[in-house]
């Protein structure tokens, strides 16, 4: 159990729902008895939580995959934490588990639910990033909808982030030329270093020429996790029959109308026909166990032995959670976004 | 060889390249000696040409997945003739063949690229609709794309079309719910007829409503031949994981100009990404000779057992297959289209 100074759980709960971008009037941080656990659940102490864009679609109550968080409801998120009790007898306290607790100090949670870590495979904070969530997305979405060849080019935007940084070493490792595109001369810099073999900023004014030129050969493959200007300057580039999951759209998120005309959809399609493209949507959800625990075994041997190299931006205290998570959305963090809770 | 009265070859040539709509003035009309075939070749006399919406797209020099028409060159597509010469063992005078000569009385073509018919097993037109290039399009687009399982809903536009009410009726075939979109009553009523589940009039004022009540459990697999305001009464219809075979725009090939704002691409990428859409544009000759094989034995045997039923609008005299063609781009055809030459 808790000690007793931690009789309060400290949360971070939604005040209100943003239209347009989140501020820190739509977070309230609030106190709450640390809850107790029920016969078959655990009590997991927060050591890490995961801050994602995915979050701000949660956020709002517009048509989702997923239901929204309720106002006044934690914020949910997963996190890295240490079970504190236990009434399941296949976790003990001083277990280091994966679990989805969300933007609190202490959640309890169903025994079954979580995943157990061994902090001598891999840092318990990888389950959040590299082999986690967003590693399982980079992986699902490049050989399930990508799948490219080698020698194709494969371009994937937020390249700097876990989804991304992931996607363009994968299609390295696959054989193929991976392209990144990030914000700023500091995230470039490091696509290089681990091995993207071009990297573009998508805040220089010469973007889109950057772009082609670093693209000698077209676009096989766009991984999509941002959307907006970077998809226009992408979209020319295509060739036919390229492939193009869509993961994420995070430029778009905070938008609250539609952008001025002409209206290009009539062009989009017209382009889908004449090279004869594949765009598909995906969640990682959409994945079986099958692809999960393929990609864990092959992606912790690539961690371990340094062919996949991840990076992270670790905040410390929960209370900096929403600044943190405006940070991400506004593209201000490099590399996976982690608070330290305790 | 033709008889002393045929020693003149009727054409149809591409007089200029439309922008906009096409008219009488980019075609012209000529006359042009009877070609002599060379060793290999076979001289063959037109007796069907096929009218296709994707020739709007090679009277054009933008950019496609097909070299244009030249100014001055004769119009393009697929025929259905008797050989009247032959330089090649493996066909001989009288022998009625698919071919590709164009818009002309008369043409010349390598014997191994002609495919020979055999008028008991099913009329010759036939090789120029439900089981030749239309009849393929909807099978491939259905089968490796739309891949609908029983008890989904397929919707498809142009559904009176040679590839629409193929694609209705392999729905069927396959187990799945079959609606189709066409224009006007007289259409509507015959696809009810064979064996279209619904039916919907895309130029009745209550379209998008009479679409959406015809789908009580939204679309799974939409069709697409015909974009513009078809894809927006069907847009917002569309079920999560749902698959969008794009076959043909025939709405938009003659528009010069994008429609005016808002732009609507960002709505259709989330829209891509929430209900995790698959839009793949293709064209028939992207897939390989064993789906052609496996369909032309399936199909043949719908055919003949009358599972897959077929009309034809054919208009009379080569002269006539400009306007027949700009009656097609409009949609006043009604069944595939075709011009009996001789």
């Amino acid at each position: 159990m808790p000690s007793m100074a931690d009789t309060e759980n400290l949360q971070i709960r939604l005040a209100s729902r943003p239209f347009g971008p989140c501020g820190a009037e739509h977070f309230t941080i609030a106190k709450a008895p640390v809850p107790e656990p029920a016969d078959g659940q655990v009590l997991i102490r927060t050591r890490y939580l995961s801050l994602d864009p995915y979050m701000r679609g949660r956020m709002s109550d517009a048509p989702s995959y997923a239901p929204p968080v309720e106002v006044g409801g934690v914020m949910v998120g997963g996190t890295v934490g240490d079970v504190v009790a236990s009434r399941d007898p296949s976790l003990s306290p001083g277990d280091t588990v994966l679990a989805y607790t969300g933007w609190q100090e202490y959640g309890v949670q169903r025994a079954t639910t979580v995943r157990k870590l061994d902090p001598d495979v891999a840092p318990v904070t990888t389950a959040l990033g590299v082999l986690g969530m967003p590693g399982l997305t980079a992986y699902a979405g490049l050989t399930q909808i990508g799948r490219p060849r080698a020698g194709e080019t494969v371009v994937v935007a937020a390249a700097s982030g876990p989804v991304g940084a992931t996607v363009g070493q994968l299609a390295k490792i696959l054989g193929a030329r991976a392209v990144g595109i990030a914000g700023g001369p500091g995230k470039v810099a490091y696509l290089r270093t681990i091995g993207f073999d071009a990297a573009v900023d998508h805040r220089a004014p010469s973007f889109a020429a950057d772009l082609a030129a670093a693209v000698p050969d077209g676009i096989d493959v766009y991984f999509e996790n941002v959307g907006g200007p970077v998809w226009d300057a992408v979209f020319p580039l295509l060739n036919d029959f390229a492939r193009i999951p869509v993961c994420g759209l995070v430029a778009m998120y905070q938008a609250t109308s539609a952008p001025a005309g002409p209206d290009r959809t009539p062009a989009l399609l017209s382009a889908i026909l004449r090279k004869r493209l594949t765009m598909q949507g995906f969640i990682v959800s959409d994945f079986g166990a099958d692809l999960q625990a393929e990609f864990l075994q092959r992606a912790t041997g690539w961690v371990r032995d340094g062919s996949l190299r991840y990076k992270e931006d670790i905040v410390d205290g929960l209370a900096n959670a929403p600044e943190a998570f405006m940070g991400l959305l506004a593209g201000r963090n490099f590399g996976k976004l982690l608070v330290r809770v305790s």
